[in-house]
């Protein structure tokens, strides 16, 4: 079953599972990271907050957090 | 012993191994995403989709689900 | 809550936590990578050596070693 | 201890420790890949056969294939 995940309205340019597989992060050059729903495919949390292109997410290996770099030279948690 | 997976016909952006090892899922320009026997380097399935060039992919820990992040805006699972 | 780390002065091309979740390493083209404690946020220790931008940074699996990739063609750790 | 592993001459474009933490596989634009004693950083293969720069590297969960990803359209195991 292909699921489109839609909400961005830039390049995509990373994705990331949760530890535990029940979330995806995305990170796009629309300046924010977004939490998806792994199972159902919908759109849980837009993080915002970069002034920049978004160019890489990882989840800490509890899950807990979501870090991601950017085109504005800072590191968000 | 060097295995060469012939298929994509632009540029490779990402690979990733499934969690059990068995898979390799690959990302390409070509819009596609492809999935690989880690194994034998059989070809086994073309995922298409998305309408631009594709710049990530991961797998979910349990292997089931491969996400992908492309130039199109959209993620997909 | 949403941390904002500051400190890099070029983009950030990549993050990642370390195994026990404890640090992030950013890597950057103002060719650093720097260690940040995830939960406090606080920045740790600032890597210099590289001549060029940094595209990619790694943890080793028990979390000592830090390996990351440059455009000065080479590799540290 | 900052140990530089010199080798490739040109871009690094992505790093990876093995499972094990015994090795670190480097991705080049000069089109090898590389391995290296991530203990002692010395230089124990290189792995030849794209035509192209090389984008991606990830080792298997069990440590023993490393795939690459290539500006050349194909994947290496």
């Amino acid at each position: 079953m292909l699921q489109k995940l839609k909400g961005h309205w830039d390049y995509v340019s990373s994705v990331a599972f949760s530890p535990d597989g029940k979330l995806v992060a995305s990170a796009s050059y629309d300046r924010t990271v977004r939490l998806w729903d792994a199972v159902t495919g919908a759109a849980l949390q837009k993080l915002e907050g970069h002034s920049s292109s978004v160019s890489s997410v990882a989840f800490s290996p509890d899950g807990k957090l979501v870090a991601s770099a950017s085109g504005d030279r800072t590191v968000r948690l």
